[in-house]
């Protein structure tokens, strides 16, 4: 089957190599060409814009960072990729991005025959690699059936979540949900700093029980170091945020712990902290519950 | 050994009977002395205060609901459990309390000869059935490795997190990190719910990530359901914020996101909730996000 990608990403440039290698003819489009070349030696086509990728493909996968950079890929007259895909082809969108605009795109998509499936995805550029990502599909059933073979080269939990959009409502819990846990870890670290416990056997007491999460198990370690390797960057994590706070507003919905964590976020970022992990929060955690600044005390790492 | 336990509550009534069920000799107190007559039956004694359920006992086991009730178990003038307790014996005190009166417990038995653990635990009701609970335990090695014994017949995950006060310290943590976790999990929900998404799918799609948590796993589905059946007492457990957060201000700490559930489980006890589980959090978020009462719409129980 031919199938286009645009955007060739921490996200996309994988999720490209795992399509090519389960046997699809592929053809690309990166806005920064450089980073389209190495796909050349795999045989893949370099197209010059997403209209000339989408001409031919049966399906078109987006992943770019935000709600106007995939408006642009698929609409931007003269050159977005509607103006090359045909009736009856699918575009999948990987991309994280508002709902309503998802909903926005499946629906002129629709108007020229074109099925939609809203696809963001969980896990990191790793679970990219390997192709074990998360992935919340927003669509019709017959859209979802139809994207199902590809996505099942790129993930492993695969989730219709319901009608165009839905993957995206799921995305945005997601990173509420998340931005959520890591204060609560935070600020019990920051707890057991100010009162003096060692925090490698605070957490090992407490690890097992009702305070585990996936955060605990993985990024506590950052943060006891105060060392936040690429994992996910904090600035995506704050877009993402901005996203689920604007369609909580939109929608009447006060959420006030990710306030909370947004303005922690934007006071890293502007600190310099955008490319850091998402673990990086304790940061904000330690500096407002008047900590110094350094690891938190601890035996070893955990 | 003759083991003395103190305080037959929801906890303290199954760890006294897997004291026993292991062959030691038991002497029992309750303030309600009705609590306290199954025992009888198992051929405990039934003592008339805590220094006459003290007398001879080679460990002593603590567990009631707060500071003072531990401090008074101990040490009210003329039954406190010091008037007859041996130098030599060890007190393990399971209540949650705060770390400085652990610590100020440890050192008056100390100036009697006797040993102190603070060794506060989590795993509920059915964890000291079954033998099961997580124990953090604050107190000196050769304490620690003297209520080993004992210990091991009511937990499985025992950990020496520090001196005397540091098993408070970690239980301090653990509920502040539980009680963001619940937040995070239940403004998750509401978004969901705001967005119109059907909430066991965004549960379904997000739960195999870093969204992760005890609390997803295990209180979603009350949250759902909007139904919160007995599993952690929010009135307990606000007890145990009440304990973090006197902590974190003596300590100069500030832990936003705790306060913020706090107030808002303030709210709910006020409102007749204060015996609903934990999870009963999610009626505040879902009020403070404007949402109406009621279930989160969601296709079946997950």
């Amino acid at each position: 089957m031919r199938v286009a990608v645009l955007g060739l990403g921490a996200m996309g440039a994988p999720m490209a190599r795992n399509i090519h290698a389960a046997g699809h003819e592929l053809c690309v489009f990166n806005r920064t060409r450089e980073r389209a070349l190495p796909f050349a030696t795999l045989g893949a086509t370099i197209a010059e814009t997403p209209a000339a990728a989408a001409r031919g493909a049966a399906v078109l996968l987006v992943n770019v960072s935000d709600t106007p950079d995939v408006t642009g890929m698929l609409f931007a007259p003269g050159s977005g990729a509607v103006e090359g895909l045909s009736a009856g082809s699918l575009v999948i969108d990987c991309s994280t991005i508002a709902p309503a605009a998802a909903r926005a795109h499946a629906a002129r998509l629709a108007e020229h025959g074109i099925g939609c499936v809203d696809a963001p995805v969980s896990g990191g550029p790793e679970g990219a690699a390997r192709g074990t990502l998360a992935i919340m599909c927003g669509a019709t059933t017959a859209d979802f059936e139809r994207a199902l073979p590809i996505l099942k080269l790129l993930g492993q939990r695969i989730v219709h979540v319901g009608p165009p959009g839905a993957g995206q409502i799921a995305k945005a819990v997601n990173q509420v949900v998340i931005a959520g846990t890591y204060q609560a870890l935070a600020e019990g670290l920051a707890l057991a700093a100010g009162l003096g416990a060692d925090a490698t056997r605070v957490l090992d007491a407490i690890s097992a029980g009702a305070a585990r999460s996936w955060v605990l198990e993985n990024r506590a370690g950052n943060m006891l170091r105060d060392d936040y390797p690429a994992g996910f960057r904090m600035k995506l994590h704050r877009k993402d945020l901005r996203i689920a706070l604007e369609e909580a507003e939109r929608a009447g919905v006060r959420i006030p712990l990710t306030e909370l964590v947004a303005a922690c976020e934007d006071r890293l970022i502007a600190a310099g902290l955008g490319d850091a992990d998402v673990s990086a929060l304790a940061r904000a955690v330690r500096e407002d519950a008047h900590l110094p600044p350094g690891p938190f005390p601890h035996s070893e790492t955990p």
